[in-house]
């Protein structure tokens, strides 16, 4: 079993490498085996003309942490990336920030799913903004994402 | 029969107001009643760690194409909404720019739908990249996206 | 609030109705206002070439749960008619019977969702089998569904 | 490459099996590699309350179809079983007969994808009822279903 603090790096490493997740600023709440927790703040940036937070953007979180959730459910070197991507809104996305739960539901060798409920919280309640539910493909961890870079070892 | 300039005029008004689709830099490449095409070009802050267009930004881009084609075909004061989005990835998004081609397949006067083709054009070949079938809601189109300011009328 | 046993009655109205539910088989295991439990024994008519419920039957178990839960969360007068559904199918459904459980996430005034578990019950164990996400439209309840006529009045 | 016949003789050997493919009365209309056709005439027992063929009935259609779209594209030995399908329903299918036309977009040594549109026949117009997207996982075909014996030979 992958020690959670190395499960935690992994995540954090791929959200925080140069890119997207990392210049919208996604955070990393939680994580454990199976189950990843992001958050985003609101920004101008990430906004639609009516104010609220942009579906690309709650798709684009929602997805990410699916992929956390079954990536740190799969055996050490394996790596889950998105095939399909089903989502649903809910609500309007009008809080000052996202919080993205996934959970993985299924983990085979080759296929995982997680479901992702998304909250908009404002002024200190969370709204149900979205669900969705990722299926990934099981691939082997890219070298750039390996544990002992990921964890930071020298 | 609103004209095809109005129509244009619309669809910029909604992609270049300050937000998400602005400043990732969508650009209209054409719209007709019913159709919509657009274009993004490759920055690193839409990147995966990998190098290629981050699954949130497919996404964003085809929901925003098809909010598009499925308001253009409807009455003048109408707008639609995204209710559900479903994408498929189909290969890696490696290219320069992404072209999002998204067409209205049901106009209702309550529900829409859209399918759109997603390709990424590297050296002058467009590839496959996402399909995405998008249902969406419609509403009353929010008064500052009304025609008159839309098409720059004082 | 529509009492309890009004939607049973329209929920088996709808089941036991001449047609597709009716002719499969499905039973109505638990109603109540936003959550609906259907059952659905095997028979050779319900299978696939490897001895598993086909898909097709699956989807529509979870279909049919949907709009009930949805329904029934429904001021009386109302009905949920199936927009779009995406389902994924976890393991092979190789059971005696099969259990959908739907519970409605959202109920709008013309929009609602249910998200629905299945399993496949084998030698008194359940597994999951298939997870889906139904988005609802709603309309005015038929007629011939009208509450007097489901609950058996004369 | 497999010849046309044998990929047709391997469609109806699927559909023809006993079970529920045969059980509802799916007929082989057409099949090409990566391309495949199959019709169902309107019975009682595959309608809803109000008439027209029941969701699950379509969904199931679309699946089959799909999945025939996928395994003809493969190479020989190799068979298309159903991840997640995504299904919208655009009109009452209402018609005499359903007609569902799948092809497969994308066809890799893992996972296969296909569209399927699937139309309402009636009085000689043919309606679309639903577009379905269909994610497919690759396997071994199973023994019962190798070329030989699908194709009839001794």
């Amino acid at each position: 079993v992958t020690p959670r603090s190395d499960l935690q790096a992994l995540v954090e490493a791929v959200t925080f490498a140069p890119g997207y997740t990392r210049s919208v600023g996604t955070k990393v709440h939680s994580v454990e085996a199976g189950s990843v927790t992001l958050t985003l703040d609101r920004t101008p940036e990430l906004l639609q003309a009516n104010g609220y937070f942009h579906g690309g953007v709650i798709a684009g979180l929602a997805d990410h942490a699916a992929g956390g959730a079954v990536t740190t459910a799969l055996p050490p070197g394996k790596f889950a990336v998105t095939i399909c991507l089903q989502i649903n809104f809910m609500s309007a996305a009008n809080g000052q920030s996202l919080l993205a739960r996934a959970k993985a539901v299924r983990v085979g060798s080759t296929i995982g799913v997680a479901h992702v409920d998304v909250t908009s919280l404002r002024d200190g309640a969370e709204r149900l903004c979205a669900t969705a539910t990722v299926t990934l493909r099981v691939v082997e961890l890219p070298a750039k994402l390996a544990p002992d870079r990921a964890a930071g070892a020298p």
